[in-house]
């Protein structure tokens, strides 16, 4: 048993949560008393559920993020049509109070195994695919207002970070500065009772979308000289690199930049560390970061740093139907340097990446253009 | 500019290779020289480049890797056909000194915009899509007989790596004991003048396909009661990964045991692991671990650990398909384990993850599984 064999002082700082065990556990246990006593009241058990649709979506221009409306749906366990559902509602509940009665942690592959099984008496799985896992997870998230991270279920993760920061993980004192040209790979849950800030020299977070990107800031020590926290998110940022991120920004009050491609993928990404996204809006107040500003690339950049016609990708009829998608969205409404920049992405009918900067020469990015739009505060979007 | 703040310290032992600047740079240097002293005989200027495909490849008994042969192809400047891939091939090099003498690195993506450019008194660009400047980089790989690591250039990262290990990654000394439960992130370019062992108390490497399953051993402190390094490398590992497998393996002396899916998939990835992969033939001396062991999942797990049906997933046609083409591969040719444990997948008729061993319970696969096979040394493949 490798948990027997750890030491006391690894034992007391384990990797998960103890100190939150009542929230979300309490809360599964309450919706658990709930659908039993209407049972044995005689009634019919069921399970309200907020809606995760448009229809029940909105943006509260006050807090800048996607909100949850307050419909819900009622799942009832003598509905033909909805048995199944209510039944694997409260499996996922039930494998998740497990998981933190038992201060481990899974995957939502590993909950979609861990709640599989054939019902006694009948040759009827429980589950047939994660395709039916997944959303009843989701439901089980509004329902009861807790964080997937709560529930102890993880995403996968995929970005790294360097920089001022010093950091202690499950009680291991980590120093980003101090990392190599590694990293520290930020893991899917990184709720306050993992991670802890320590000690923080940085003044602002970049964030860029790529490895390969990131890699060019942490070789020209990016951070060292302009005092900051470099993260990547692989791509679009898994929810682990988004909560780090508005973490970050919350409580060690540092200004959040991303700099993305220049195409509709990159203002999507953007928008959802913004505001959020619609399917979890939910949980848009612990994920959103409706301050952090976009430092590029803009549509504009093309012009204003000279760049050559070996930066320009031609946008597909794709890229042109998203980037009007985009247009509509009711955050962008409004902000006039936003419909500007997807205008002028229209315009030039070409995008950029991140990457393409090099055609100047290597380190233009991480010596002149980001640099550049720091220092000048009209050159990023927010 | 970054590069000057940086503290002395941190510029004696900057992220990269200074002291191979030698090789690699001699290298591209002579064929230059060579190149350019044949146009100066009067001569038609050629690159003579080894020949990357199946029919120059081989299965070395001895050596137990995917060997190169030693057909080359010439590509002449006066050849129609050829000029504009010899004419790349030089471009890209230079282009690769160039990141050489700068001591800094670079993405393929990096590599492709930074050679991007329109020939002069033309609208002919030197490259239309990286799809074109990535075989050339391929090309003078093997050209020059370097490592892409050597050139200066970087895969993607997306590995992890947390256990008994101190080392020095750019001057900066790492405790993969104490990296909480993030880990850290496997650069692109592990070489030893970037990365040095000091400190090793493992004794063997478990390599996991999976972050999420990675994330199960780390939780459980798997490496602390088991002695080990774990790493994983998000799938099929990236070269960075494998590079590094390599060296704990020949340098350190540690076996190397992986954990994988058990679909044709997870035996490629055993396989490139182990034998190289044919397009890259010509660098498995200094990629492959002919001793890996294939630790699981084994189609004969099913019966072995009484695993419920819950964990089966139906082959298809294209799983089918690729098991009888790692069938026919040398390197499994008279193994009989092998050949055994393919037609069981194949008897079986579905295939199982990693992640279904936790239909038992969550800690099946660090407490029962893993320990179970390390133990009975008859229960891995190699």
């Amino acid at each position: 048993m490798a948990r027997k064999k750890t030491t006391a002082k690894k034992t007391a700082t384990k990797p998960r949560s103890s100190r939150r065990k009542g929230d979300a556990g309490a809360k599964i246990q309450e919706l658990a008393r709930s659908v039993a006593d209407t049972a044995f009241r005689r009634q019919e058990p069921h399970v309200d559920i907020p809606i995760r649709a448009l229809s029940n979506v909105s943006f509260n221009q006050k807090t800048r993020y996607i909100e949850m409306g307050d419909k819900t749906q009622r799942r009832s366990f003598f509905n033909y049509g909805q048995a199944k559902r209510f039944m694997q509602t409260l499996l996922v509940a039930s494998k998740c109070k497990d998981l933190i009665d038992e201060d481990k942690t899974a995957s939502i592959r590993q909950i979609y195994y861990l709640a599989k099984h054939t019902i006694r008496g009948t040759s009827e799985k429980t589950f047939d695919d994660q395709g039916e896992s997944d959303p009843v997870l989701e439901d089980l998230e509004v329902a009861v207002e807790a964080l997937r991270e709560e529930l102890h279920i993880f995403a996968s993760s995929k970005g790294a970070m360097i920089g001022e920061l010093v950091f202690v993980d499950s009680g291991d004192t980590i120093d980003a500065t101090r990392l190599g040209t590694g990293g520290y790979a930020i893991p899917g849950i990184v709720e306050p009772e993992v991670i802890q800030f320590r000690k923080c020299r940085a003044e602002f977070v970049l964030h860029v979308e790529k490895d390969t990107v990131w890699r060019r800031f942490v070789e020209d020590r990016f951070w060292e000289q302009h005092r900051c926290i470099l993260t990547h998110g692989g791509g679009q940022p898994p929810r682990g690199v988004r909560r780090l991120l508005h973490r970050l920004h919350h409580e060690l009050k540092l200004p959040v930049y991303v700099l993305l491609d220049n195409d509709p993928w990159g203002y999507y990404i953007y928008s959802v560390i913004k505001q959020g996204s619609i399917n979890l809006a939910f949980e848009s107040a612990r994920m959103a970061i409706p301050e952090a500003r976009y430092l590029g690339v803009s549509a504009f950049d093309y012009e204003r740093f000279g760049l050559s016609d070996d930066v320009r990708i031609d946008l597909d009829a794709n890229d042109i139907k998203r980037a009007k998608q985009i247009l509509e969205y009711p955050w962008f409404q409004g902000k006039r340097p936003w419909i500007r920049e997807i205008r002028m992405l229209l315009a030039n009918g070409f995008k950029m990446e991140v990457e393409a900067m090099c055609s100047k020469s290597l380190s233009f990015v991480t010596e002149e253009y980001v640099p550049h739009k720091l220092k000048h505060d009209k050159q990023w979007l927010d």
